[in-house]
């Protein structure tokens, strides 16, 4: 399928949400964006996997990074694509193919600029970290993410959104003992066991931290259950997968320590743990961009890979179209005149003094 | 594999556990009975699928029908078998190899008796109805089941079981909406709200019924819970597999009318249902045989296909070596002691008038 990065980036957005790309199946799509770009005389680019790298060479002091994830959440009985009253709606509108609709149009636009810029689109972020495929660039070729500062264009409602809350799953085990269900009482039920597993969940009362003057907001929910060995046999195993969010006052160390003792008594496995990023908003690179955006920085609640530029020690924000809030809903969409205000702001901050 | 029918009832249970079969896995097992019945001169053999009928041809005017299933529930680290202070362990070994045994034992060495015998080895009794090896046969052939009375040598701890409860499945499930699991609070959890499901079945307090005489026990149980979209999102759907036991004074839609009302509040759907079975001693072919066997009658908890072959018009007893509180546990065993026991009796009351 091609992409026409000279229709408007509302277009684009719509072009590239009815590309279904669920983690793990977005060829396509990256195989659409290699070749768009590949027309573009003024961008050099590098492929690994599915994560495509394009890179001005203006010869500029000043390096800009903005990334985006092409993968979505499963699709949700929302595609393809719809428009209506000012509002593109489907799955990935808002987290984030309005972003990356951004982020090409920037890259064909921008011929010369007063900041060169790296433009990266990359797969996997709404799967497990170690599928992460910044994650991966980051290993094979660090060469290619380094800069002076970066913006990801996760939806914040184009409000520069500062830090990023940490992510921690485990999977919580109920334990018991078999036997035939016909004699249920000779057992003991995993899976009625697995109720005091719930109950923690249902009772628990998240913290909402201020960090750097900005305010957070924990969770800690179900994410999967699973038990049962067969329809007559009474199971002596259950397992509830949770997902800890965590505010960047803590370290993944810490929350994996909050989470064992918060179900203390079952037996507790750490699957998968990613650091929160502190708002860092103080930092030359990142007080010239807010300033240049406008409007009042937040904390921003979702993990993003904000934490993964922290880690390469480049400053980065988030900044994108969309509400933060609608990402992973059935009825996610985007404001048609966001996507292109958010364009208009960034063409002109990489392009003037 | 070989099965050497002239080794004792014990040794060849032994082998018989070793062969593993568990439900749906039952070829190789089906394939050995099959070729070591066929050197039996005084059988007509027959098979369907995984399904061995073995029938004399004395000319007697009665005759009788020893059924038993050769597949198991699955293996839970207890294979091979061990034999141990007169006792042999391993899957299979109690629920119902022991009586597998002793059908084939007296299938090779019955060349003449008082009562004309139907030996049947079937398959998929430890799983939906729907698959199970003695239904497939009274479809395809009623007459190979035909018969004055049966004996199902499922464990009975070898004394005479009467009756059976009917055994129901359902599966219940809690909704919610999904949302990203950073924003949780917009979202419902449908694993959260599973604690209500879990509660009731916490919570839930059986009957014990007597019925013609026999105690009845029922049992309501969790089997499978599942639920989670993916890592990051609130699931909006979380579904559990309850298995109801009921006791043979109610019937199938009495019993699927209560499930539905227990769990009042919740979506219920009926998945598999079998009726129960009253215990009918009174009948005189079963009281010869409780005669013949010693012993009070007592009530058979497990759904059996005495079941099936009450609907078939056929009365029916359970009658076999090993305890049925160790069917389906990790421990399961039989005393060799009972396997003999067993088939000694059996073989004087078909061998004589």
């Amino acid at each position: 399928m091609h992409l026409d990065l000279s229709r408007s980036a509302a277009e684009l957005t719509a072009q590239l949400v009815d590309m279904e790309s669920v983690s793990g199946n977005e060829q396509p799509l990256a195989d659409a964006i290699a070749s768009a770009l590949a027309d573009v005389a003024h961008l050099r680019m590098h492929r690994d996997g599915n994560a495509i790298v394009a890179r001005t060479d203006f010869g500029r002091a000043e390096r800009v990074v903005l990334a985006g994830h092409i993968d979505t959440v499963p699709v949700n009985d929302n595609l393809p694509s719809r428009r209506e009253d000012g509002l593109l709606f489907g799955c990935g509108s808002c987290d984030m193919k309005s972003g990356v609709a951004v982020q090409l149009r920037l890259a064909a636009r921008l011929a010369s600029a007063v900041r060169d810029v790296t433009y990266v689109f990359y797969d996997c972020e709404e799967v497990e970290a170690e599928r992460n495929g910044l994650l991966r660039l980051s290993r094979h070729r660090p060469d290619l993410l380094a800069g002076d500062f970066a913006v990801l264009l996760e939806p914040s409602g184009a409000v520069v959104e500062g830090g990023c809350q940490g992510t921690l799953r485990a999977d919580i085990t109920a334990r018991g003992e078999r036997a035939h269900s016909a004699r249920s009482w000779l057992g003991s039920n995993a899976i009625h066991s697995a109720a005091g597993i719930l109950d923690v969940l249902r009772s628990y009362e998240p913290r909402q931290p201020v960090v750097d003057g900005l305010s957070y907001h924990e969770g800690l929910n179900a994410v999967g259950i699973r038990g049962g060995v067969a329809g007559n046999v009474i199971p002596d195993e259950c397992v509830v997968s949770v997902n800890f969010r965590f505010a960047p006052d803590r370290t993944p160390d810490h929350a994996a320590d909050h989470v064992r003792s918060v179900f203390d008594g079952f037996e507790v496995r750490v699957t998968d743990v990613a650091g929160g990023a502190r708002p860092g908003l103080a930092q030359p690179a990142a007080a010239s961009f807010v300033a240049a955006m406008g409007g009042q920085p937040r904390a921003k609640l979702g993990w993003t890979d904000v934490a993964r530029f922290d880690a390469l020690g480049i400053p980065a924000v988030n900044y994108g179209p969309g509400d933060p809030q609608l990402a992973h809903t059935r009825h996610e969409h985007v404001p048609v005149a966001q996507i292109e205000d958010c364009e208009q702001r960034m063409l002109a901050w990489l392009a003037t003094a």
